[in-house]
């Protein structure tokens, strides 16, 4: 075990007792601080402190249709922008569902036959031949961390939380990978916020955070669009509103399954460029509660379902608190990526 | 047109053309304390001026299952605790889905097989032999109204906000009309607070008043069940999680169709009682904003799909503004009734 890990799992433990009861532990911050340090001198974590999957697959899965529409049909493509084979009815074996939330529902024997059925597929499409869709169209649950990179918060003059926040937005805005973000007629205020995504896989209640990661089914790229003059200043200072309005949630361009990080989710750059422009350009190491600790936290209070999402945060770039500010305007285009994930590009156009 | 009925359309016309601009306007203060003088005279506005549902069936709809569970079957139950006729494949003509926002998104077409299959079917269940589930599993939003009651605003010392405000709750806390509310070991103030439900019915995209009920598929009854210490004052002011816990949104007994409301949803007692003792009575009349207003306002933000849910406020006598305070405690039962609608009873349990 390294100084790092040793450091990660005293402060799980510390947070892990404390949280629930709202105690702020001044080990808990001793032991942040110490893993701070360390954080700027050594290597990331190996990946079998991080990561423990018992998912079956390993590989990265696409949703797509053809280039004028009908069916959502699911595949692998192992790389942005290569060939994808169809894994659902068409081209698998039958028994894999056209939906990966419910591919992920079926659990690890279902997740055997869609490994199966990609190795013996021979239905191939061309990327430029289909339009991809977002991974994900139905998840139950959009669950989103507030303020979860020290960079993003100290661009708001703000300590960073000492328990994770969440909020939501509602499923019906998501779309696809390289959609359109349709601006809104009641806002002027329209922000972007790239965001790792973790997809669970099984059923979390009451977990410890080293008990978490065997439960991620994969991970995937968000931008949690956002009205700013929604989220703050109306609707009672609840931000539901701001992050919900339709084409709010562009996500893809596909799921990894957690196996395809060997490294892990916390040494990932990630980065957000408006026209060309970089914006945002982090790692996914600045995260200020990570996922393990998002999910054993989350599952003390909820039960998280296969399918489920959770956007783990934004760092620091956003156009709100550049100076001058900046939002989001017709003719932009939106580029979100994640290394080792994907890239999505999505337009701006005027309300609709 | 009545006098009242004259009130609200200009009410909301003048709403329509303020609120999303966010502009208080002094007109509409003023119209509202007009119909608020006339609506304490006058007799519920009439079923023509509120209540035009485009909606094909006419019936009670609820979702049950064999009493040791099995799959979930749809039926019509005209009246509660009374025989139900199953409409789905089992009993019905094989149509019909046996889950009622599958038959909610099938549309109007969908709609009139299943009011065939209810005339035809001969599979009938008494009340005894079967588990009521909710009526809806998984609808795609669980839309909340905050503040949404004169008296429930009176309680707390707050001005009712003057555009309606909401939240949500995550669709996989919702349980049937006679499921337990295991309380989280997380919380030690947990409360009730009853509402009325619309279920939408047709998609809803900048609509204007006038134009929305005929978009409502019908009306049920939730218990919007809230940790208060997690609701206010942790998760950043996000009322999400507080809200979210798991079996907090008790559903049911049953969907009614707008058409067996025949004087509109504003007329109707709704009530709460703890343990046989009535801790909650109004009336929908006393809706801040009303449904026609709420779904036209949410219209402009977003896209509302048939199968979602808006549970539309809770009147006064919520437990954390009693004095001395209450809260659920395990052994308690809620009652929870909607005259027209059904009543849910629901056991509080321990934490487990």
């Amino acid at each position: 075990m390294t100084l790092k890990t040793g450091c990660h799992r005293l402060m799980h433990t510390l947070k892990h007792q404390s949280s629930m009861l709202g105690v702020r532990s001044r080990g808990h911050l001793l032991v942040r601080r110490l893993c701070d340090l360390e954080s700027k001198t050594s290597s990331p974590s190996s990946p079998s402190s991080w990561f423990s999957t018992g998912a079956a697959l390993n590989m990265r899965l696409v949703q797509f249709s053809d280039l004028r529409g009908g069916p959502v049909r699911l595949g692998v493509q192992p790389q942005q922008d290569g060939e994808i084979t169809e894994i659902s009815s068409q081209g698998g074996n039958g028994k894999i569902p056209n939906d990966l939330v419910q591919l992920i529902q079926g659990g690890p024997a279902l997740w055997a036959e869609a490994e199966k059925a990609a190795s013996q597929s021979t239905s191939k499409a061309q990327a430029k031949d289909v339009k991809l869709l977002a991974p994900l169209i139905n998840p139950g649950k959009v669950i989103c961390v507030g303020l979860n990179y020290r960079c993003h918060c100290n661009e708001q003059h703000i300590e960073p939380p000492h328990e994770p926040m969440f909020f939501s937005k509602f499923a019906s805005c998501i779309v696809g990978p390289t959609d359109n973000v349709v601006l809104p007629t009641v806002s002027t205020k329209v922000d972007w916020e790239v965001e790792m995504v973790v997809v669970i896989g099984k059923p979390c209640r009451n977990l410890k955070p080293e008990n978490t990661m065997e439960n991620v089914f994969g991970y995937t790229v968000a931008q949690d669009i956002s009205a700013r003059d929604w989220q703050k200043g109306r609707n009672g200072g609840q931000w539901l509103l701001g992050k919900s309005m339709d084409t709010f949630c562009p996500l893809g361009p596909a799921v990894v399954t957690a196996d395809e990080l060997p490294k892990g989710p916390h040494v990932l750059p990630l980065s957000c460029a408006i026209n060309g422009v970089k914006k945002q350009n982090s790692n996914t190491d600045q995260l200020v509660h990570r996922v393990d600790y998002i999910i054993s936290h989350l599952s003390h209070l909820l039960t998280l379902l296969p399918g489920d999402i959770i956007l783990t945060g934004t760092p620091a770039g956003v156009g709100v608190f550049r100076n001058p500010r900046e939002f989001l305007k017709p003719g932009d285009v939106i580029e979100s990526e994640i290394v080792g994930i994907g890239k999505m590009r999505n337009p701006v156009v005027a309300p609709q």
